[in-house]
C-alpha cells in the first residue's frame, strides 16, 4: 500500500527481495507507528533473527519472509556440488523454521519452495527457480488478500462504522491484509464509511498498526479502549464487525484470534451486528476437530503490566518531556503479577460469515464446502 | 486498611482528618501504585483543588473529602459574627462543590453537614458541630462499606476466582471499599479465594489501585488485559464477577460503572457466572427513569493513545532504563485520534444481585422495596 514518507507517498509491501544484493527487505513493525523504517537482513541467519524478534510479523507475512529467506540462503551457496547445496539448503530452512516455531506459514511456504526447486538439473537453475517460486509466493499472497477485499467490500456502505480488532492488515501480509482487505477495496470503490480500531491491549496492534496503516491509506478511523465496543454497541454506533484469524478450524467453523475477539462476537451477536472473520486459505487447520484444542499461548506478564510508547513531543500541550523517546514504562503495581493469553477461541455460533479469497462462507459450510476451500487430505 | 509503608504495617483511611492542624490528610492517588504519599490540604480552597486534580477520587472519597473539606473552611473562620460565617460557609461550599460538578456524593454530604449545623448556637458551636458531622460521615461511608462486606461475604466460597473492573476498592471510599468489601470481610474469614483484576483502559485503575490494594492486603490476585476476561470465563476460570457502580437507577436496576462493565455482564452471563453490583446506599439515583439518559461522560483521547508509567528499575530485567521516573508515553499513531466514553450501562437482566449495606438485591427489586434502601420522595 501507499506510504508517505518525508513527504513522498509511494507503494511498499511488507515484505520485498532485493535480488542484486540478495537482501530481503522488510517494514521494520517494532518502531511502528513512531518510526517508518526499511530494514534489510543480509543473509538467512540475519532473517530469520527479524522473524523471532518480530520486525517482521503476521502469518501471510513471515511466510513470504521465509520463502524468500530459503531463496536467500540457497542464493548464498557458491559453487556447483549439488549434495553439499542440498545439505546448505536445508540448514537454512531448519534455521528459518526455528525462528518462530509454532507458526505453520514459514514451513508451509519454504516446503513450497523445496519442492518447485528439486525441478531444478543445477545448483545455479535451483538457485533462480528458488527465487522465482519465492515471488510467485509473495504475489500469491498479495492476490490471495486482493480477492478478500473483492469478496468483502460488498459487506460495506456508504456511512456504515465498521469495528475492527488487533491487526489483520497489510503489514500482516506481504501487502492488502485480510480484515482491512475490504475496507481498501470498498475506499477504493469510493465508499465513505468510518473505523473503529479497537486498541488491543496488551500489545496495541489496533492502535500501533492499524491506526497507522487506516491513516496512511487516508481511512477514517477513531481508536477506542478495548472496553469501548461494548458502549458503541448499545448506542447503535457499530454496524458491522471485521476482525481476522491465525487460525480457523476447517470442520467446526471455530476461528482463534487475538485475545479479545471472543468478546467481540459476544456483543456484535447481543447487538444483532454482523460479524465477519477474514482470512487467506492458508489460515484453515483442516486437522483440529475441536476450538478447545487450539493450543493458546501464554506470553510475558510485562506485556499486560506496561506499555511501549514514545515521550510526547515538546509542543505536546499534553507534559512537556523529552520527545521522541521510545521507553517501556510500567504502569501496574509492582508486586503484583499478570496472566497473559494471547489468543482466544469464537465459536462458529457468533460468526455471520467468513470471507475468503475465494467467496464468502457460513462457517459451517466450511467442511461441505472443503474441496472449493483448498482441502486436499 | 493496613499499608507497608517503608516496612511498617499500619492502618490507613484514604481520607482522614488533622483537627488541631485543621488538615484533611489524603493518599495521593495519582502516584499509586508507585509511590505511597500522604498530602494534607491546609485550606478549603487546597482541598478542593484536590478533589478537582483527582489526587482524591471515588464517589465515597470525595464525599467524605467534601464533607470535610466544609468542616476545615467553617473552622478557619475567626471572629463570631454568625452573618459573617454562614457567608463564608456558603463560599466553602460552592467552591467544594464546584471542584467536581457533575458528582453527586460531595453536595450530598455537604448539604447533611449544613443541615446539623444549622443546630449550632455560636459560630463555635456550629465549626464543633461540622467537624463532628463530618467525622460522622466519614464512619457511615466506612460502616456501609463494611456493611456491604458482610453481605457479600457469603457469595464468596474457598477456591473461587473472581473477576472485578475497574476500583471500587478502599481507595474509592473512606475505607474498606464496596467490591472490594466482600473480598476483605471473605479473607477475615480465613477464605482463600483467587482476584482477577482486569486492568481497566484507558485509565488502569484495576492495574494501579485495586492491584496495589489487595497486594497491600495479602489478597492472591492477577492482573489481566481487559480483553482476556472472556477467554478466562470460556475454560471454566472465573466463578464469580463483583464490580461497583458510580449510579444504580432505583427504578429499573440499571448500572452506569467504568467503561467495559457492560462486556462483562454480557459475558458472564453466557457463561452463566454470577454477576454482582456492590453499592452504598448513596449511589441508587431514585429519579431518572431509563438507564439511557445516564449522560456518559467523554474524556480526553489521550488517556486512549497513551498510557502513564514509570521507567523500569536498574535492575529489572526487562530494559536497563533510569528507573522511576513517571512519564506519559503515547502509545498509538500519532495521527490518529481516539473515542473515549468513560461509563457504560449494564442492564438489570445481566446483574444477578446488587450487594447493599442493608443486603441483597435482584436489580428488579430496588423500586418495591424502596422503603428498606433508604428512598424518601
Amino acid at each position: 500500500m501507499n506510504v508517505t514518507v518525508r513527504g513522498k507517498n509511494r507503494p511498499y509491501r511488507t515484505v520485498t527481495f532485493d535480488a542484486p544484493r540478495n537482501h530481503i527487505r522488510l517494514i521494520e513493525q517494532r518502531l511502528l507507528p513512531h518510526t517508518f523504517k526499511i530494514v534489510a537482513p543480509r543473509t538467512f541467519r540475519e532473517t530469520a533473527t527479524a522473524i523471532h524478534n518480530m520486525t517482521v510479523r503476521g502469518a501471510g507475512a513471515i511466510g513470504a519472509t521465509a520463502a524468500y529467506g530459503l531463496a536467500q540462503g540457497a542464493r548464498a551457496f557458491r559453487g556447483s556440488n549439488r549434495r553439499k547445496f542440498s545439505s546448505h539448503v536445508e540448514t537454512v530452512y531448519t534455521v528459518l523454521k526455528a525462528a518462530r516455531p509454532t507458526a505453520v506459514d514459514p514451513v508451509n511456504a519454504m516446503n513450497e519452495i523445496r519442492r518447485v526447486m528439486a525441478q531444478g538439473k543445477s545448483v545455479a537453475e535451483q538457485q533462480a527457480i528458488a527465487l522465482a517460486a519465492a515471488e510467485e509466493f509473495a504475489n500469491a499472497d498479495v492476490q490471495h488478500c486482493a480477492r478478500i477485499g473483492w469478496h468483502g467490500a460488498k459487506l460495506i456502505r456508504n456511512g456504515m462504522k465498521i469495528l475492527t480488532h488487533c491487526n489483520a492488515g497489510w503489514l500482516a501480509f506481504v501487502d492488502v491484509g485480510s480484515a482491512t482487505a475490504p475496507m481498501y477495496a470498498a475506499q477504493a470503490a469510493g465508499k465513505k464509511f468510518h473505523v473503529f480500531c479497537d486498541e488491543t491491549r496488551p500489545r496495541s496492534q489496533g492502535a500501533t498498526l492499524t491506526a497507522w496503516e487506516l491513516a496512511q491509506q487516508g481511512v477514517a478511523h477513531e481508536i477506542i479502549a478495548d472496553n469501548a465496543a461494548g458502549h458503541l454497541m448499545q448506542r447503535g454506533e457499530i454496524d458491522l464487525v471485521i476482525v481476522g484469524s491465525d487460525r480457523t478450524l476447517g470442520r467446526t467453523g471455530e476461528v482463534a484470534n487475538k485475545i479479545g475477539t471472543y468478546a467481540k462476537a459476544v456483543l456484535a451477536k447481543r447487538h444483532e451486528i454482523p460479524f465477519y472473520v477474514a482470512i487467506p486459505l492458508s489460515t484453515i487447520d483442516w486437522n483440529l476437530r475441536r476450538g478447545r484444542d487450539i493450543p493458546i499461548e501464554e506470553r510475558h506478564e510485562n506485556e499486560v503490566l506496561g506499555a511501549w510508547g514514545v515521550t510526547p513531543s515538546p509542543k505536546s500541550k499534553v507534559h512537556g518531556l523529552k520527545s521522541g523517546k521510545r521507553v517501556y514504562v510500567r504502569v501496574a503495581n509492582p508486586t503484583s503479577g499478570a496472566r497473559n493469553p494471547g489468543f482466544d477461541v469464537t465459536p462458529a455460533e457468533l460468526i455471520t460469515g467468513i470471507i475468503t479469497p475465494v467467496g464468502i462462507f457460513q462457517p459451517t459450510e466450511l467442511w461441505p464446502r472443503r474441496r472449493e476451500l483448498g482441502f486436499t487430505g
